[in-house]
């Protein structure tokens, strides 16, 4: 990890790479081929192998990539070789399938806080959370020096709750809320957007 | 619309104009350029350009582009300027949460039928739904007409849906299982990855 400037597009495939790696050590397979990653992950070999050298040379001439050590190197470049604590805003319906759903602490992204605004949802549990008012939601994940967040809540809210979040120090918000959301330059945000990604495959029937 | 083939990513860049154009929109705005039509969707100007040139020629020299009409012209190409009936699949918390969330239906993506193969949820309502159970799902499906499917099933059980969702007809599958889906050439999947979008944005912190 040299200071260069790494495209975000080449980050963005790093996630995509280290879920096909996965797969290959769950079906038995120990090394692997840029070509066989490639097609595995829906991307050339040749972006395959520019991808990686940016970060380093991970594979042998002739021997290709060792899964595990791909895998710990991807994780580690990503900062997913340790767990991350994260804060859940909006206990809606989404909120709700989410703040019990097991896959994100399973990767290592571990919800710690559950927030809402509704009286009769405050101090109920969502499976072992007390969901906290939003109240405190900005000194909770300051004194926890929480920096990643999900916000859960309607699109009208959302602005707000981003604005918040920032307040409280967090540095990357996945969106749930069919909003865009403005935030400081140095604050990421992803957005989930299902409903984008529908409207991109009616194109084609 | 020629017969020329257009690259897919400038396709998947269609509905973020749209939702960019709906936004102005709702802001009062009658006309945009292309550049504040990118600012807005975290594109360069003479991408947008590039992008819309492949379908025709929808602004003004130096008057830009009306909003109302490039947004119709939009839903025209991505043919969601009609309605698409859908079939969800799985209701477990993720599935129960899609099901009563309105904002499909109020993109033209109207849930019709729901599915499951928990014999203590097959009948019951979710909704305006009746749980339908997946024996009947294949004829269901074909018979309606249905080319558009939710998955929502857990990861494991998601390719054995999937053989069957094409088998019915189906011709494009949003996937929520963590799980790669094996499909003909002819059936478009997307994948929601809120995992990946995370473990993408980790790399800045």
């Amino acid at each position: 990890m040299t200071g260069k400037i790494i495209p975000d597009i080449v980050v963005s495939r790093l996630p995509v790479y280290l879920q096909t790696l996965q797969r290959f050590a769950k079906e038995g397979e120990t090394t692997t081929s840029s070509k066989e990653l490639g097609e595995r992950s829906c991307i050339t070999a040749a972006q395959v192998r520019k991808d990686l050298s940016f970060f380093g040379e991970f594979g042998k001439q002739g021997s290709g990539y060792n899964i595990v050590f791909l895998s710990d190197q991807i994780r580690s470049i990503l900062k997913i070789n340790r767990g991350w604590d994260v804060a859940l805003v909006g206990v809606g319906d989404l909120g709700h399938a989410i703040a019990r759903y097991p896959g994100f602490a399973e990767r290592g992204f571990r919800i710690v806080f559950v927030f809402d605004n509704d009286p009769t949802k405050i101090g109920t549990k969502i499976g072992k959370h007390t969901i906290l008012p939003t109240e405190i939601m900005v000194e909770t994940i300051k004194n926890a020096g929480i920096t990643v967040a999900l916000i859960t809540v309607p699109s009208r809210a959302a602005q707000a709750v981003a604005d918040q979040l920032v307040q409280a120090g967090i540095k990357a918000i996945l969106n749930y809320a069919q909003a865009s959301l403005n935030v400081p330059d140095h604050i990421r945000v992803e957005t989930v957007s299902p409903i984008l990604q529908l409207q991109h495959m009616m194109y084609y029937l």
